[in-house]
């Protein structure tokens, strides 16, 4: 009898277990409302996603794509030729310029990357962070990639 | 004691009621995640509000804006010149082209619009509903308006 009701015990812990790992899992996947897309790996510490909504530059020149950060995910500092325009939708981020403190950036947010200008941009270290990016002049618009963001740049204190 | 007890049933249903129009009214006016904006009335048929996400089409050369419709809400029969994009965000709403039949749209919908193609978009009959807006070559992407859609239009069968 003794038997049998240290076993329900250990069922009733491990199905408890389990659903608070699928909740976790859940939580730190959070499909956002235009899609996760695909995982992107070149120019991006951690772990990111990233999702064309747009590809028809030939006819609109902008490019229009979803980008999904992990907690604690940033790309590396790079410049566009004609500037980028981030629409922040879910979770929060991080946007830093060279030689600027780093800005805490929510949903609703909207960012306006001025041309050829150096800078990075990511989750903050507990939060899914989801932006719409958009690329203007897209048949023109060049991304130079610089070099990863440190850890000690990513730590530094926001504005 | 009588005229006591029908004074407290009295306030509890006035109570009732007042809580009860307070949530229909958040309902119909659910703040979107990226702002209402400014209420159009110009091109529309019934309520909806406008939010410039980025007026920098001089150096971007697109437009980007929110736009949302309060149930019912649709605009005019109009065309852009290059075409626009739609990115529905929250609630439901319908697009349809001249001589096709609408479409539903959900949120994580993406619809490109084709060059000087009639068309409109606006909320299902009992749905808010919120797309981004983008006009790419806003410095020649010209918008003509033609007409409203009737109901006869609006209530057609979707595909």
């Amino acid at each position: 009898m003794r038997k049998i009701f240290f076993l329900v015990v250990a069922t009733l812990m491990l199905t408890a277990c389990n659903n608070q790992t699928q909740t976790t899992m859940k939580e730190n996947n959070t499909e956002p409302v235009l899609g996760l897309g695909e995982v992107v790996t070149d120019n991006f510490t951690g772990k990111a996603w990233l999702k064309y909504l747009s590809t028809h530059p030939e006819t609109t020149d902008c490019l229009i794509y979803n980008v999904t950060f992990a907690p604690a995910t940033r790309n590396y500092w790079h410049t566009h030729s004609e500037g980028q325009i981030l629409i922040c939708t879910e979770g929060e981020g991080y946007y830093q310029e060279r030689g600027r403190t780093k800005q805490l950036l929510k949903s609703g947010d909207v960012v306006h990357i001025p041309a050829a200008t150096e800078h990075w941009h990511g989750a903050t270290p507990n939060r899914q962070f989801t932006h719409i990016g958009i690329t203007p002049k897209a048949s023109v618009n060049q991304v130079q990639w610089i070099g990863e963001v440190t850890d000690e740049e990513y730590n530094n204190a926001i504005k």
